[in-house]
This record gives C-alpha cells, sequence and structure tokens, in this order.
C-alpha cells in the first residue's frame, strides 16, 4: 500500500442502494449473497492508444465508457447489471485530478443502472493508462441469451441505429475533441465517447422468453453476424435497404454508410435473430416500451456465412471490421 | 476481433471437472448457477517492470502467480475459489510461445483448485504486459472472515513462515534468474516466484466458526497487522522472537531477516487473530491437518498500531513495507 493513490480509495465507494447486500468492501475481496438466479461476469480493458486516446476521449468519459462497454456485454445476455470492479494501471502522465474523473465517470454510468463498485485494484506502470473492468450481472435461472441459438428461419433485428461510433472516432482522430463542430458531426462524437448500453432491450428480449441468438455489436453489424453465424452453424444475410444508419451519418455516401454500419463498432446495439413468427409480438413489445427494433436481414441454412443484399446483388462481407488505432487489433 | 492472437482462444478453454456449470464461454460474458452461498470476488493487476520483470519470472510463472495472488485473495476471506476471469494487454515485445507457457501457468495454478477459467479479454499495447485477473469464490453464507473483527486479548498468528519472498525477490533482482544458486538461495527465489495460496489455511479457519480477523500477507506481517489495526481499531503486538523466519533465511542477520518478514511482503501466508482460549483448538485443528500455524503476538486495546517486541524493548513499526521496483509503489 503506498499513500500515492490513497485519494483512489476516498472517490471509489460503494455507490448506490445495493450495498447493503455487499460487505468486505475495505478488504481485498467483495462479499455478496447468492441467490436463485443465474450470475454473469464478464471483462474488458481498454488501453491508452490502443482503444481510446487523450484526443478521443476525456477521463470523465473514460470512465463512462470502460464500464459501458462491460455492461452491453451483460446486456447482450440479457442480465441485469449489479456490480462491477476496476483495476486500473496509472502512469506518471496522468494527473489526480484526471483519475478522479475518471472515477467520476465509472460512478455516473454505474448509477444509471444501480451498480456498486464491491473491489478494485490501483497499481503504478512505466508507460501508458490500462483500465480493466469486472462487471457482474444476474437472470433468471437458465433465461441468458447465447449467440448460438440462431435457426433457419429466423429474421435478424438491431435494436438501435448504427454506425455513428466509428465516423465520430474519425473525426476526433482528424480535428481532437476540443475542435469545433457541426450539429451532425457532434451527434457521431457523443455517439463514440458516451455510448449507452441497451440493458432494458436485453431485459425485454430476455423477459419474452423466446428462443433467441443475441450479441452486441461492439465490432460491427456484420463482424457480429459472423460470430452468431459461427455459434449458431447457419448463414446470415443482411438486406442493405433495412439497416437503420445513424441519423448524423445523413451528408455521408452510401458505401460510407455501409462499411461504418457493418464494420465500424462500438454502437453497442444488440444484434440477434428470432423467428419469423415470433418477431412480431417482439416488435410490439418493443413499441410498447418505445425502444427501437428494425429487422434487417434473415438466417438461412448453410456454411457460416453473412453476406449483404444490395438490391438484386449479394456480396460476402469478410469477417474483419476496422482494427483500433494500430495494425495489431483487439481480440476478445 | 484480430487472427493475431486468436492462438490464445485455443489454450484458454475451460479447464476442470465444474465447467457443466458454465455455460456462453464463447460469448463476451460467462454464466453459472447462483448458490445459497455468498459469492467472493477480487482483482488483482501485475504489470510488467513494476510488479515483476522478465528477469524474475519466467512466463508460466508469471501465469501461475498472477492468478495465485487472487487466490490468496479468496483464501483471506476463507472461501473456496471456483472461477476466474483474465484479462491481457500484450505489446509486441512478447512472443507467441510467452503466452502460450503465460497461460499454461494460469491453468496450472487454476488446477490446483479446481478452478474454471470461464472469461477474458485479450488487448494489444505499445509497451509492457499487464495481466488482470478476477477470482471468484463461494464460503457458506455469512462465514466470510474479515480483517475489521480483531478484539482486545485475540492472540495474532500467521499460517507460514515469512521472509522468503522479498529476499528471493533481491537475488533475483541481483543475478537474473538464469544465474545459479545456493540450496538456501533456491528455496528464497522460489518462494517469490512460485507462491503456493493458503486456500486449505483459509477453509480450516472459517470452518472453524470463531470470531476472528484474517488478512494475507501481500505487503508483509507488519502492514497487514496495521490493516487489521486499523480496521479493527485496536493495536497489535508482534513477538520478535516468535516469527517463523524461513528457514532459507538462515545466514540473513536478525534484522535482515525481522525487516524481510514484516514489509517484504509477497508471501502470501495467511495473517489473523483469535481469542486466546480459542487459539489452542485452531492449534489442534491446523496439526491435524499438518498446515503450520504459529502464534506471534497479541492484540491490546489502543489507538490503531502496531508494535515489535523484542525481549524488554517495544518498537513502533511504521505503516509502509518496500515499494516495488520503482519509488511509485502499489496500493490496493
Amino acid at each position: 500500500m503506498n499513500d500515492e493513490f490513497a485519494f483512489i480509495e476516498k472517490i471509489r465507494p460503494i455507490t448506490t442502494s445495493q450495498s447493503s447486500l455487499v460487505k468486505g468492501i475495505g478488504d481485498d475481496a467483495a462479499v455478496y449473497s447468492g441467490s436463485s438466479m443465474d450470475e454473469i461476469v464478464c471483462i474488458d480493458t481498454m488501453v491508452e492508444d490502443v482503444h481510446f486516446t487523450k484526443k478521443t476521449l476525456s477521463p470523465f468519459q473514460l470512465g463512462k465508457k470502460a464500464l459501458a462497454v462491460n455492461i452491453s456485454d451483460l446486456a447482450a445476455m440479457g442480465a441485469v447489471p449489479t456490480y462491477y470492479l476496476v483495476s486500473i494501471a496509472i502512469p506518471a502522465t496522468w494527473a489526480e485530478k484526471e483519475l478522479i474523473d475518471l472515477y467520476k465517470g465509472l460512478r455516473a454510468m454505474a448509477e444509471n443502472f444501480q451498480m456498486d463498485l464491491i473491489g478494485g485494484d490501483t497499481v503504478s506502470t512505466n508507460d501508458k493508462l490500462v483500465v480493466t473492468v469486472t462487471a457482474i450481472g444476474r437472470i433468471e435461472k437458465g433465461r441468458a441469451l447465447y449467440r448460438h441459438n440462431a435457426k433457419p428461419g429466423d429474421v435478424v433485428f438491431v435494436t438501435g441505429a448504427v454506425g455513428a461510433s466509428q465516423a465520430g472516432l474519425q473525426l476526433l482522430l482528424d480535428k481532437g475533441r476540443m475542435a469545433s463542430f457541426t450539429d451532425a458531426e457532434q451527434q457521431l462524437i457523443v455517439a463514440h465517447q458516451e455510448p449507452f448500453p441497451h440493458v432494458e432491450a436485453g431485459r425485454l428480449l430476455a423477459k419474452s422468453n423466446k428462443r433467441m441468438a443475441l450479441n452486441d455489436s461492439s465490432d460491427g453489424i456484420g463482424s457480429e453476424a459472423h460470430e452468431i453465424a459461427e455459434a449458431s452453424h447457419v448463414q446470415i444475410t443482411i438486406d442493405r435497404s433495412a439497416i437503420p444508419f445513424h441519423k448524423g451519418l445523413t451528408e455521408y455516401s452510401l458505401k460510407q454508410k455501409v462499411d461504418l454500419a457493418l464494420f465500424g463498432g462500438e454502437d453497442f446495439v444488440l444484434i440477434g435473430t428470432v423467428a419469423r413468427d415470433e418477431s412480431h409480438e417482439i416488435d410490439a413489445l418493443f413499441q410498447k416500451y418505445k425502444h427501437p427494433f428494425y429487422i434487417i436481414g434473415s438466417v438461412e441454412a448453410g456454411e457460416p456465412n453473412v453476406f449483404l443484399k444490395d438490391g438484386k446483388s449479394n456480396y460476402e462481407i469478410g469477417k474483419f471490421g476496422y482494427n483500433h488505432f494500430q495494425g495489431r487489433g483487439e481480440q476478445k
């Protein structure tokens, strides 16, 4: 233990209403009650100059996003977020105020879902900041949604507009986050900097109790469709004319919009499949809760693959999306 | 997703017998059944050139140790380890073979406790390797052991010999792990490189169902005694003549041995307190299971502090142990 980071202990207390369930926070491990539900757990790491730079995200936004990407993984299972843990490797290039803002961002995102911060580790590093979040959630027993449940005859759906995040990232890399932007550009930038995980959509889908496949679009709907196709041993066709492009992309060419939607990534909408017969019921459910729901394609029998239908043409969609800031990309 | 790290997917499958409990491994989150027990979760990060170097640990040893330090946190609560998740930020300076060895080390440690690897994230970084492990365990409801339960009249105990790890680290930093060492030096080096968490001792203590405080000695028994003293609002006195110095330290001066034991850290024995009347029962239990158990001091009323009793003298022990390889140390 070292006094230098002592301020972090003060800014990472338990945040919300569930804290009475948790004990041992001051110890090196946290304790919480088991339940009759299923537990969901995931981990994600963001590395400075690989997944973000000080030019693309403020420390507060980094905190929000580091937790959001994990919550999105929980949402893709249909889970209710409950707890999180944070480990940060901190270089000397980060000031105390920046670290406090980072934790404030984590807390701001957590409060949306009444998640408690129940543990963490703070260490020094000689180089770039690395933040790793572990998020924990719960779901009714046996109800978790996986990506291997797609079947021929399903439709493919997404729970929101796509393509904005990568476009926003490009603007930030070109100009930096302190530049001035048009209203449309600002929408794209916010989509990149402050994604909001689709927990409500995941819960609607899980509670509908239908057989379905589900994933979050962290790597673009083209890449994620590939993951569903491979896990489910099916073929997926996405209808170009049905893709809901983000409204901030109006000025972009159709080719640009399609590329951004398929491989841009980090839109953090959910993408899934459900039997065509049952999709109307899901659609009605989403309308009732005023949550977007778009049918964008179909599932067929065949070797695992993904195609883009564009009018009368059918293109095979490659598996890999854009990498991050450098050639050596991320793999999950 | 990127093909470059695809081999890691192949070397981090589920390892042991509990795998039937877990679903969704291929998804971004893992699912396991809740239970009527309490869940324990902790997270720890090791940074290259801060917590280890290629000179001090082989990749295989790094894998073992990265998991061991987390299991030790579970042991300090009295828990049974169940699952773990691993996130690694990988620089180009690490070869594929080294990464495979690292995962083999994780698995080797996990197999001791039939822990399943249920999730992970593999990302690239431009600089030093950072490995973060989240470990999950379980304990009978309400039985977790905390550091805030010490009371005046307790004795202080440790579950193993101390001082070796830091001495081994110094040898490794001086000569490098490929040098030749005496038998005694080799014992110290192994203590640093391959600590084995005291899960069995933690379980014996938890199942004894006594009121006690418990901690693991990741930062040396002096520092950890301070944590217990502060969390429990008591004063602790350690009897110098009762400290079980590691047998590899025979050639060291008494002053060196005391410093290594109090502040050396990373010995990963458990340190705790229990009522003097009940300590005999615990002692007998540990004898039955052939596990070391040493009474090294006592708990008194008073402002939180730690003293070293050496014959007729009483010294106040400072709070902070040795830092890691550089001035900017670790805080948990």
